[in-house]
């Protein structure tokens, strides 16, 4: 499995924050040539993700650190479950411990939380969506832990998809202005999405020619609205507020996609842990 | 106010992921010369933690942004407030405005529930210390967070602190056996913490002269138990499983410092936004 | 004007490859305080490109020289002509002088070659697009200079449309299957579009529902097939083997947009110099 | 073959500015088991150069590509040649390609234009000199495959020659007095070189000492005169608005070296593809 | 053995100034398939320290070079000996040759002269301690060589002890407000040390409840008087214008620690060598 | 002043390496806004250097501190003296003291000691050149302390001066045969110096054209046997156990240059300290 380098540069950068100028308590009471097993333990039910990442910290600690996955990346557990064994040098296991902990308890916790959200969705057409509301410097772990999830990306940054906010409107002089701006700076690789709060707005937008229309903090009955009034000439993305409790109901105005920016904003980390199951020369 | 250099690192890849390369939208629609003045809100009761970080996040991407601080770091607010005014290139700001608010959710979301879970303290002799249970990469945020809430820190990484736990104790045939190999290894400026899951290991720990004894999981009225039996020779830390509901209860037993993973793995974003108030050419 | 964090990196290695351990001449023989100023031209018709980019350079060098532009960035010129006033300490001046050329000569090289070619489509529908096969660590750059010179950008990179080619549709069995593929695993923030050699394939890409459909190495009456049968359902790109020469021809049969790799595999360096005008301690 | 680490922070970020956060039609329509072998090809007549570097970039995107050269570093091809056999997971060899093979296409352009001209010298004394002309960030790069060309390098860059240029003369006073403060500040592991554009600045640079001259854009009667009188005193280089054309007869007029900016700064890419030749699982 | 990545960035960074862009001898000279055998001397009496940073060295230049320790790292050698085999590509080895002695030289001066100093302690109670007197980039390596040497570490850096210098007493208005400040901010992960330069602050120190006193720059009479009133309740540390000569003298007064910053601000580098013993196609 | 980019960051890096995650002591005792105004001292007689880059350590730190300097870079101290003003916030003249004076005891250690070295050459020939024996990382600082002490800097690393040694020439099977591959394979811009050590060799490498040759640790006879048969033809170096004590002996042979490797592996630091004279609000 492969993710930019920046990824890397992060994980790497974790254990340098966490190991800072050597772990002190296992170089003091641990013999140096000591291997370990150990067991990587998820303790409640989820859906698992990051073991690649957990491992990528194992083996950047120790290149002799190897790593058994026993549930495969994005599996559901029902409960307590082991989901990786580690084996290598004992230094090298207990120092990464924390780090590649702390990484598999955060993705997990977004995967799973996605999970719950997708579920509410069942049976409707709307898809779910993330939203740029990821914790800084984690924006790529985030959006794949929201796709093992089963949740599909929004736009990864500011530069792959035109969106056109309230203020870029207002600086404009209206939708028509903005989306032709737009269109003339950038090319046929790029969509152009427009953001709506009422339906003159959303007439507007379909007017000038958007290729997505986002409908913002609007009501259940005005996004039915909005839905009928669209006719499914350009997809729909309902958001703002969204919360598991609300899901089904946006869904049933009959939107296209659902944005939730709680699914990275809002997610904790699951309980995980590490036992060390033997020790030997 | 200074922060580690790396700080600064993440605070600037967190940029590139968001901005990657160019936001597309700003420089589509709005006139390069543009100046908008903003205010940055926290829309719901809080500890604001985070502001210098987000005058950074600005300035980072165009060092023509001014910020104003309208409250000051660690005020509390108890509804929606304003507490930044950023003023410079209309631009710039709207670029980096999900960055600077990402940053600033997610420090105030530690800051705030630490501050409640120090309010739980109200009164015992126990101080509220945090744990390496970090997003990882962000070490030092949360712990500075941590202290904006009212809480301590305890060790930054496993380079200041020697923890002797269970797996260093099995592996040297015992409690003395680890702490004196422990003591011949580093010098007077590290500390030497034992932890220990039952009273007969608690009076190992003494005997060996450990400098500090953390209470991993221990009851209630067993935590009472170790605290009159140490008798104030050292420091008694109790951890594991805390929560908001248990810290009074685990503070009236005497112990003198609690750790609560929860402060930094379980803290979600706190509400904040930004809103264009003026934009002049 | 802002531009990604890497296009610095790449311009201060590129300061630091020429430099080295220290530019020992005029170390050697110029007077550490005296000032110089000089005049950067362009001693040929082209379309000036680059000069935030070599400003940056010279200030990379010593914060204490002050370019001044004596054309806008994009302007015209038609002969020799100067474009560029700089002054600061002398060795300053002379040390960046090279790097700080390299660049504004690639840049001006590509900017003038697109200008050449945006002038053969006056008064067609069509429009320009560059590709990926810029210089690699100038990617950035080299599509800035496309856009500079009046041209339309491609997709930035691998991560943000979808480009179905022929060794993916044959992995996947077709190009119905390739864009169910695809379409289930991108989110709506992302375009397809499918590369065809022949008219079957275009009614196959159509059928499938392509975003955007590229007509690869195609003859000129089978583009013009092309368009009449997509009817202006998606856009049409022609691409392969595109020259100046042909350039209008393949406008001719009505597609969309021409994409050209010369624009940036073909660019040289456009002849520019710099003159000292005047030393002074 | 080694070089320098600053080369493979380019190419790495190449790599990076491609492929951005993924590969997203890779990683839609590619399983991610299954395996591509490819072979690279030059389509034109060419001195191949860049197969170590081509081959780097397909295994910095992932260390199971394997790659196996066809004709070696420098070869010759007269027409459309494979070059290079690249076997591994299909998802890696597709990712990479574009950045792989754009790395190639220019370096084997630089080769062969350098091997073009340094035909143009057979049967003479000249030595053929490349410049400080190069694509900023590929200095190493195209230095290299300037000797892969046939050619010499001039210094790579400021710190390991003394170029005595007319700023610097002006600056000093005079020849004599540009090349003694020269002489005083560096020690002997250094050579000085003085540019001149008459014969009689060349008699000054002779008697100041100079270890090598520079003819700056001399007429060939002038150059001639200039050969005979230094009398091998010191190396001679003609330098300025060297071209293919005038190559040879410059090279008659007995100078010792000749420096070609075009090599460089002119090269254009040459046809490079990639074709893949089986697929399985 | 496991170091701080900023360790291996340094040796990197050590290697690219030394080889620059390329080692231009054995590029010329060499045949690259050509192989090498060589021993690492150490040419005089010495502690050798830095074996493993040496390999390191020479691996980082060529993956294919294979070290074989020929004494153990910490080994005493009591004149000539040969302490490595280093065997691989031929110009790897000479590549790196200066960069890998360099390192290994100033490391084995910091142990030797450490080794010294604690002979010099030999049955007295004090142990020996280094200061940040480092040479800057080189903390943790000196550190590493003052334990191979025999002595302990004091603070690795300013973040994990706390040490109230004069100035911040002169600051705070006494050393109990000090103490009593940084015990309010810091936790108990952090020890409070003390430095005073009269019994007089000695006592104000000790009824501060300092963790440690520091007694600078005091007489050994003042050493013993200060010995005997803390009577064991902290340890104490003599330190400032400490030298071999005075070692044995301030031990006896019955300090705890001793530290002495000429361990490595006035270590110089032990004589090294490498031979080339065999070289083979 | 100008220095190479990888200068600021070995500062950089040492100032992380001491600060790590923050100075304790000052944020605990210190209020943010205090100022304080501090002279550095050196403590005995010396050349003064590295007042720059100490005063690049203070600003990196914080950009309001402010340096002023009391002596010039390069002045000679008979005894203890003032020799920079810092002012600023006093949190960071603090934080920043350490590592300031580190760089700047051992920079003027080097300078001072290559000062007493040059000393030795008065009135003779001999001029005093540098080895590549520098402290790893510090090749840049530690060459050009050389240069403030009075000495010239032989070749800075590998790649700039062809040195051809005795291996190279075994490897070669001459000394004519080393020249000549050396000759083909560099340009103008690099000279060739062969390292002999006998009179022998030293005709076969006068024969062989070399520009310059290496007496490596000859007896002065043979030096001085050398000179007279070299007849200045080409400058000789001579090097090997060069210590002040030999220096003028040496001189008196006749040789052109000395090199010295103890001017940089064994110069200690001077004494230097930095005190507070004043602080204010």
């Amino acid at each position: 499995m492969m993710w930019p380098a920046a990824v890397d540069r992060l994980l790497q950068w974790a254990l340098e924050e966490d190991v800072g100028r050597g772990d002190i308590t296992s170089e003091a009471v641990i013999p140096p040539h000591l291997r370990a097993a150990a067991v990587v333990r998820v303790k409640e039910a989820a859906r698992v993700c990051g073991l690649p990442m957990a491992e990528a910290v194992f083996r950047m600690m120790d290149r002799e650190v190897e790593c058994q996955r026993l549930v495969q990346e994005g599996a559901d557990v029902d409960g307590p479950s082991a989901v990786m064994r580690v084996e290598g040098p004992a230094r090298a296991v207990l120092s990464a411990e924390r780090t590649a902990l702390n990484v598999l308890a955060r993705l997990t916790g977004v995967a799973t939380l996605t999970r719950r959200a997708v579920a509410e969705l069942a049976g409707t057409r709307a898809r779910l969506l993330d939203t740029r509301k990821t914790t800084p410097g984690w924006r790529w772990l985030e959006k794949y832990a929201v796709r093992v999830g089963g949740g599909l990306n929004h736009r990864y940054g500011l530069d792959h998809l035109v969106l056109i906010k309230d203020n870029h409107i207002a600086i404009c002089g209206g939708v028509a202005q903005a989306v032709e701006r737009a269109r003339a700076a950038v090319g046929p690789a790029y969509r152009i999405e427009v953001e709506v709060e009422t339906l003159a707005q959303l007439d507007e937008a379909l007017a000038a020619g958007a290729d997505m229309i986002l409908l913002d903090n609007m009501s259940l009955p005005a996004m039915a609205a909005a839905v009928e009034r669209t006719a499914g000439r350009v997809p729909l993305e309902a958001s703002g507020g969204v919360t598991l409790e609300r899901l089904r109901a946006i869904a049933e105005t009959g939107v296209d996609y659902i944005s939730m920016g709680a699914l990275t904003h809002s997610a904790v980390s699951v309980d995980v842990g590490l036992d060390v199951e033997e020790v030997a020369p």
